[in-house]
């Protein structure tokens, strides 16, 4: 096994040794560094790319956090199966296997879901706890088993789950100390009334579960959703089997800063693919000190901004292994090297 | 044919009915109207995407501009038609048609290249004009024919040639008023007394050349490259026949100041890829109005940016496309409409 920095050192000498001036394709030389260092070997491996799209419902949207009914939830995990999403088409495009975790969503069993429904949506935070701290542990080790079951190269993650941004704004606001008024944003796009009372709601769980913030996991249980915590045990696992992993969004952002308060490490596993137009996303990426591949204004959620930033890793993959060197294309090499 | 105002509503009419919250594919929403506008249509067509790659050779790298060899431009052309290149191997996994043009590359034809060789090479602007006028109108006239030649859908454009920066810099200059302090940067890596002699050229070739920047013809005859002109031949004739030109980095916003002061509607048919890590890019994307899609540090040119924006802007065609509505998946719509 290589050190970190005899893989890194590797990387670059073979990128300098590119037909192209050193350094000249930027990030994208960076992002293979990157999955190198996360793979534990200069010559990193993209074969097999992955999606994982970890669904559930919420209890809280009885305070009217969402401008989406909760049965929309079941409905997109159809049309994620069907084909008709847009995680579904950017993921036929990409070449992922896509995988659909029904973690909590209400009503029965979805065919062509992986069930893995912990209960029939959370609790309603706002007067009680999400979920019991054994659910929450739960659902972290349901994600933590399909982690060990995957057989990607990489792994992208995304969620469905009306509600969902409220409690990914509760969390954000639990592990950072951001006030509501910062993480609390539009979601899926509720009205300017319907925000009042998401921040209000999220305010009122705040004050409510203090005292469990001091425990990632109880404050897991306290505010999250069955969809969050299960996708934090997937990349804490995924980050131990140092598979890289591919982030989302805003939510996803709450599931890592759960799977970080319980395993700081798993950060030398991720890659940031965009910043999200939801409020107080570039807040948590600065938190995370993210640097985001894309800026697209997107705000889907479903793993839609994890699915372009794997492309353009595989697409920077794809020319680390395919361009030629100055040798083989027979160009002559720089007469100074200044940059 | 629909008036531009028609098509962008209708084509945010058809986004606002398929399985997403209105407007959360940001960008890539907003990519699909200006396609749609470019071409005229509701439903526009991306079957067909080619890349064209114009190479021309620069007679004031005598004046030690560039950090390669002027053999270097012939020798990664024959890279670009051998697949070795980075826009050979982006091209191949975007599905673009490559073609390779030789606008006055030093040396003979070069076999795979489409020959439209004006001269080995401009000449020295520092000492005189780098092509006549009559040799700058040739160049736009090549690039007319193989526009309307092109049977694309879209095209990216890009370029190579040592010591290409240099005119650019020049270009830019001549076209915004903005000085070689602002727009000489490190280009392929010059070393820093590169740079000072780069400035110090581009510099000298401002002054000398002062009086033909009152018409843009004669400024690119002054100043231009082979292959600049050809390429702002190309992207004039592309905008009169209305076929979308996804636009490269630093040199071809060169090209691009050039098309727009002879007809500067060609504005309206360009996409812009990226900003590129060359000094004064973003300043003259700013002046050009332009929002590039992606950001990743980039400085290679070939088309390598616009190669992965023609990726990105693919992928939002294929879920303009192939996404279901609300109607066909079943799923039920926002209970409110706020953003």
């Amino acid at each position: 096994m290589h050190t970190r920095t005899d893989v890194r050192r590797i990387v670059e000498e073979r990128w300098n040794s590119l037909t192209k001036p050193p350094g000249s394709l930027g990030r994208l030389e960076t992002l293979v560094a990157d999955l190198a260092e996360m793979q534990g070997t200069p010559e990193p491996k993209l074969d097999r790319k992955a999606m994982y799209i970890f669904c559930g419902d919420h209890g809280s949207t009885v305070e009217g956090t969402s401008a989406w009914p909760s049965e929309v939830t079941a409905q997109m995990v159809r049309n994620f199966l069907r084909g008709g999403a847009a995680i579904s088409v950017l993921g036929k495009s990409t070449g992922l296997e896509l995988t659909v975790v029904d973690c909590g969503v209400l009503g029965p069993p979805i065919a062509g879901a992986v069930n893995r429904k912990i209960a029939q949506g959370t609790r309603n935070f706002v007067q009680e706890p999400a979920m019991t701290r054994a659910q929450a542990q739960q659902a972290l080790d349901h994600g933590a088993a399909l982690a060990g079951e995957c057989q990607a190269d990489i792994a992208g993650v995304g969620e469905m789950g009306i509600g969902n941004t409220a409690s990914a704004s509760a969390l954000i606001s639990a592990f950072t100390g951001l006030t509501p008024a910062d993480t609390v944003g539009h979601g899926a796009g509720v009205s300017a009334e319907g925000l009042l009372r998401k921040r209000a709601a999220v305010e009122a769980a705040l004050t409510r579960h203090k005292a469990a913030f001091a425990d990632p996991l109880d404050t897991l249980a306290a505010v999250g959703g069955f969809e969050i915590a299960t996708m934090a045990g997937f990349v804490l696992e995924s980050a131990a089997l140092r598979r890289p992993i591919v982030v989302d969004g805003f939510i996803t952002s709450a599931a890592v800063l759960a799977a970080r308060a319980l395993s700081p490490d798993v950060v030398n596993y991720l890659f940031y693919s965009h910043c999200s137009a939801e409020r107080a996303h570039r807040r948590v990426l600065e938190i995370l000190g993210a640097e985001p591949i894309l800026d697209l204004g997107m705000r889907l959620g479903e793993g839609s901004g994890a699915a372009l930033a794997i492309n353009l890793i595989a697409q920077a993959h794809g020319l680390y292994t395919n361009m030629a060197t100055f040798e083989q294309a027979a160009v002559a090499e720089s007469k100074e090297s200044a940059l």
